[in-house]
């Protein structure tokens, strides 16, 4: 695999933490939201993998930024755009809830936070989520405020985030429950911070607002950070794919829609709830799917996969593609994500991809691997 | 300047020629619509620069995306978006034309192409109109189709352009005006190219829409290029700065509108045509602009700008942005674009810049630069 160099410029936004995590030895990037996101410090990817399973990391995830739609019509708008059910929502959860268009084709897979009855924060991916609402609420006449929220997530994630957090916030953060959020004080400024993050080892996100006393908090951290064997640290391919966490834009994108990604649970076609795509889900619902993510085991021990890869079976009939894999040290083979078509989506299904030029056999699998 | 990688991924689509420019040597990419945008040949970006003027290169640009609407009421939607009057659009034409919400905020810098009087294509700079697009088409009702077309741009730049086009096309195409496009026939397909393109040394974009056909053209080109001393290229910094070409994202955004831009004569307030922003650009016309994108020119030998930079007047005033810059080999000197506050936005105003920690003096001056 060649390496590629980024050429920098203030169209691909830095972050608060830009110049932290430079010093802290960020040694690559990914875009995302026309931002800069750091996907390596120093070493290999297995290292940080290990030690964001056995300890604890800050990750720089100001990339999720936040579309904020307040005002009357606020509600009407977020459920408009989602087909998860949030006329229950409660304040201070947060909501992980597909954006789909008209066509039920998937737009974003952000997490909903619901800040007042009246007040929402969309916790996007990779897509100008905001150009979308806007769309929507001018062409409806809608009674809202939508914009980017100045807010700078930093992600704190691993088995001792929590005792890391309570030693420097207190031990009331322990009693935080998973994707609920509150505010905690530090450096004088309250902090809105959530049970919530990118990988499965637990942690927390800080919804950054108050830079000053926010990045004094990231440092604080690290000031006292080595009782825990504190790292900087990264979304980490590795971790994100054996806890099988998807990511848009590289495992779906907008030619699929959600009962295709396996987001059932978060398709509500029951009550009256209005949303975009709503007869067309229903239609899919009931003709079937027909295609599926689905997961992969390969029998090689790299891969670099940076666009879809296709997966053939025994006869050379394409069975789907390969969308997302990296080598995984706990099943000692290759583990990926694939959209896989009918009727090859069910598990045992057996499949051979070329990689750098070398035909490797796999199998398919249901998701979560674990 | 540190140097950093660019970690690839499906999310980061490559482009029918990745693999060909790869092999051309291509060494650094930015990211520009969800997909990757070479940025650096080999050598430094000064020997691009001047083989540019000189001679002929060619560019993947197929990050340039074409929003597709086409239906009854595409002209109806295309107008909404744009405060270019476009109630006159010929077919066969391409239209610089500015895209603005209903504040007035600059979305995108497009240039729109009318294929035919209810198809349009939305050249797009780097954010997702498309989403913007579908949003106004459902809140408003209108009867049109909306998608990223499959085209993706290549483009032909430099003096030497028109005679290594004429060669491989036929002398037709050297009767083809500015702005203009038709369709010419290479390998069994008709390819829609217009004369365009990102710098202003001539040259043309050609919209492959026939990927094994348009990648015949891509090679014959290379193949009989030696005489016209062509070589692979990119957007050269050097060129677009030099030429007054705008970059959104870089020079202006979202927290910017049309006439802060300079885009007055994009801006049409004076017939009846219905677009979004239209009283706010009326407001603001009359109140007159806080702010202002100018020229700079920089007492530097080099620069590099990957965020806003502060500039300040002799009595620390600040004036100022600083939001693109290089090093030009012409004026011996760094010049740049910044966004400039009233009452400073003018003329030789003078100012200092950090660059390096080192303080750098300069002034102000119109665009364009030459």
């Amino acid at each position: 695999m060649k390496n590629f160099f980024l050429s920098k410029s203030r169209r691909l936004r830095g972050t608060p933490y830009t110049s932290r995590i430079e010093k802290q030895g960020a040694s690559a990037y990914t875009v995302y939201n026309h931002m800069i996101l750091p996907t390596r410090f120093g070493g290999p990817l297995e290292e940080l993998y290990q030690h964001l399973k056995d300890h604890v990391q800050v990750w720089d995830a100001a990339v999720q930024r936040q579309t904020e739609i307040n005002g009357k019509d606020s509600y009407k708008l977020v459920q408009l755009m989602t087909c998860r059910d949030l006329s229950k929502a409660k304040i201070g959860r947060c909501y992980y809830a597909p954006i789909i268009d008209d066509k039920a084709k998937l737009i974003n897979d952000p997490v909903i936070l619901k800040l007042a009855e009246d007040r929402w924060w969309i916790s996007l991916s990779d897509s100008d989520v905001e150009l979308f609402a806007k769309g929507l609420a001018i062409g409806n006449n809608f009674d809202v405020n939508i914009f980017e929220a100045k807010v700078d997530i930093f992600s704190v994630q691993g088995p001792k985030s929590n005792d890391l957090m309570a030693k420097v916030l207190g031990p009331k953060i322990k009693d935080l429950k998973f994707f609920g959020f509150d505010y905690y004080e530090f450096g004088g400024a309250k902090h809105l911070i959530a049970r919530s993050g990118w990988s499965k080892q637990g942690g927390f996100e800080v919804y950054m607002q108050h830079t000053e006393a926010g990045l004094a908090l990231y440092d604080k951290l690290f000031e006292i950070g080595d009782e825990f064997n504190l790292k900087p640290g990264c979304p980490n391919l590795i971790e994100r794919l054996e806890s099988s966490l998807l990511s848009y834009g590289n495992d779906m994108d907008i030619g699929d829609n959600p009962l295709e990604c396996g987001f059932d649970k978060y398709v509500n076609l029951d009550n009256d709830i209005n949303f975009l795509g709503k007869e067309e889900l229903k239609k899919i619902k009931s003709e079937g799917i027909k295609k599926k993510l689905m997961g992969v085991k390969i029998n090689a021990k790299e891969i670099s996969v940076t666009g879809s890869i296709n997966m053939f079976d025994k006869d050379k009939n394409l069975i789907g593609e390969l969308r997302s894999g990296s080598y995984n040290p706990m099943f000692k083979q290759v583990i990926g994500i694939a959209m896989v078509n009918k009727p090859y989506f069910k598990a045992s299904q057996e499949f051979s991809v070329s990689i750098d030029g070398k035909n490797c056999s796999g199998k398919v699998c249901d998701l979560p691997f674990i």
